[in-house]
């Protein structure tokens, strides 16, 4: 059971809290993608100080490697790790899929091969449940099916049915405790009918959060925001609502405008590790040579400590010369520039000036759509 | 111009003070490895937390990527890097030869090849200096030709007569004031008289610091420490004495033992990149699967932040996935077992119990030659 408040909102979009186990939550929040245990290229400490409030652990990676009892046996995600606060955990449902090797799915679960060695694994709604209650993650996901895009509407239906079922399974086998939830996953591809169909069928089952699965899987930014559009209303507006896997700046607006809660996405840790910075300006490639001499910081309205002390000319220097620790910078000022990012929506949405931010901030931001 | 205090001795060993114009090093110190403006894997927060006072930075390197007036443009090497405190730098004699292509030695100096682009460049005594000068480096040292282990002794006299020249050449281009240093090197190979001919040939001169080159090439322990049973006791005794790229633990100890003030060498950040951690007991392989299960820390005696936060089942995982995080903080204890060692000597010659140290400290490191 998780306590999740409102405290305040503007049009569609709210502020709020979520309690958890391992402490509270500021939504909307962003959550910093630790796919094997860690964020890659940063210290617990440099994760903590970009303003970071949850961590997000893959299933299916982690199940892997080095695998869900043994995490167990050193105290939980939390303590092997070494972060003490929020952790979510996905469900394997999304990775099974796009990683893993001869998959066959069948009512049961989906038995697959692992991508790292070959091994065959089973998972399934209960045991997905019971790697999650090992990794003692606070925030768990119901197990799903992710379908490709584009499906057809028999397919994507089959699906979303399927993934119902699974959510009910899951939902029977999750030990609730205080401080520790279940959030369901809406599927239904592009269908609103679908969409809306799962929607009920989750509520009907009843859980602490709701995720809204299968996008950002390849479709249009204004396809997702119309999916968004029919399927958000009609969620629990008491419970946190959790977009998977988004995105980029103007994605998180957009979805912030339409009232979810909460995102997780790979790119600010992986455009960190491939010489991307994230700024108030758009997006900048340290690999240009136009870097070369800039002694000026990534972004001048920065406040992180890497603005404070490093000049774009030497994080030029560090990518050119591939250094790990151009990584580890770039990294640390893009999650920072998220966290920085959800403050501001946090704050805007709580005076009631969120809808002039978000016009503001894309009209400055020009060069998202070059990420 | 260096300011070096001798505090206390024990026998042949010293315990001192060298001021630099950007702070003061206790002796015997160990320097970090900072070839490309980045000690590999570490913040200079993380640096300067293992205890390290000064960081090596590589002439040979920095005058390729980025170039020295380029980090002369940027305020110095310490302002590029974000590393306020003292640093060294090379002569980029010796890496012109291990690294460099289509070498040509003449007495003017050496003309070569770039490893990175194959542009051709020309190092001199008088390039070095000035490439050492825009770096902002604190202490400098001589351009020297290092020849390869083993070589005769007519190849090794002339190669130590052509760099004592340089050095010559080095120490009246050298542009000397408070705080800045200028060290010459020592060369002569195995050879004794020819070591006792280059230390009297850079006495004369006069430098503020004397480097012992030309060892730790691949001869045995035994022949290093002879060469400086010979040639240590021959220089200045109010001068600090630096045994350049040396080494594993029981070589410092031994150097030290001699009558050597600093060291630098990469072993504890490139062993922390391949998953090496030492010990108090010697050297682990964090690959091997033993430590899988393992609850306890690198080493139980290790009072550094990765020892009191993460087991080596952890470090294990992180090695084993080839995660960035694995390197940071195996770089970073390694660094620090090493600042450890280097306190320790220092504390134990003040106190006059360096010998028994040195002899507890062998029985117990078992492992030490198993780097």
């Amino acid at each position: 059971m998780l306590n999740f408040k409102v405290l305040a909102t503007q049009n569609r979009s709210r502020v709020g809290l979520l309690e958890t186990a391992h402490g509270t939550v500021h939504t909307p929040a962003f959550m910093a993608v630790g796919t094997c245990a860690t964020v890659k290229a940063l210290t617990p400490e440099m994760i903590a100080s970009t303003g970071t409030e949850v961590v997000l652990g893959n299933t299916y990676h982690l199940m892997l490697r080095p695998g869900a009892q043994r995490v167990h046996d050193f105290g939980g995600l939390h303590k092997f790790m070494n972060w003490p606060h929020p952790i979510l955990t996905d469900s394997g449902g999304f990775q099974v899929m796009s990683l893993s090797g001869l998959r066959k799915i069948t009512e049961e679960g989906v038995t697959f091969a692992s991508h790292i060695d070959g091994a065959r694994y089973l998972l399934s709604p209960e045991k997905s449940m019971e790697i999650q209650r090992l990794l003692d993650s606070d925030i768990n996901m119901a197990f799903d099916e992710c379908i490709a895009y584009p499906a057809t509407y028999e397919d994507t239906q089959k699906s979303m049915r399927l993934s119902m079922r699974w959510a009910r399974r899951s939902h029977a086998a999750f030990q609730d405790k205080p401080g520790y939830g279940l959030f369901g996953i809406v599927q239904g591809g592009m269908y609103r009918d679908l969409r809306l169909e799962s929607v009920k069928c989750l509520m009907d089952i009843g859980f602490d959060g709701y995720a809204v699965g299968g996008l950002a899987v390849g479709e249009p930014q204004s396809m997702m925001f119309e999916v968004m559009d029919y399927t958000v209303d009609a969620l629990d507006p008491l419970k946190p609502r959790y977009l998977m896997g988004v995105g980029r700046p103007s994605d998180i607006l957009g979805a912030v405008a339409r009232g979810i809660d909460m995102f997780d996405c790979v790119m600010p840790s992986r455009s960190g590790r491939t010489g991307q910075a994230f700024t108030s300006h758009g997006v900048l490639n340290l690999h240009n040579a136009c870097h070369r001499d800039d002694h000026g910081p990534l972004d001048e309205e920065c406040s992180c400590s890497v603005c404070q002390n490093y000049t774009r000319g030497y994080l030029h220097h560090l990518v050119h010369c591939k250094e790990i620790l151009g990584a580890m910078l770039l990294t640390q000022h893009n999650l920072h520039f998220y966290q920085n990012l959800m403050q501001q929506i946090r704050m805007h949405i709580t005076q009631g000036t969120f809808e002039d931010f978000y016009r503001s901030f894309l009209d400055r931001y020009a060069h998202d759509r070059k990420m």
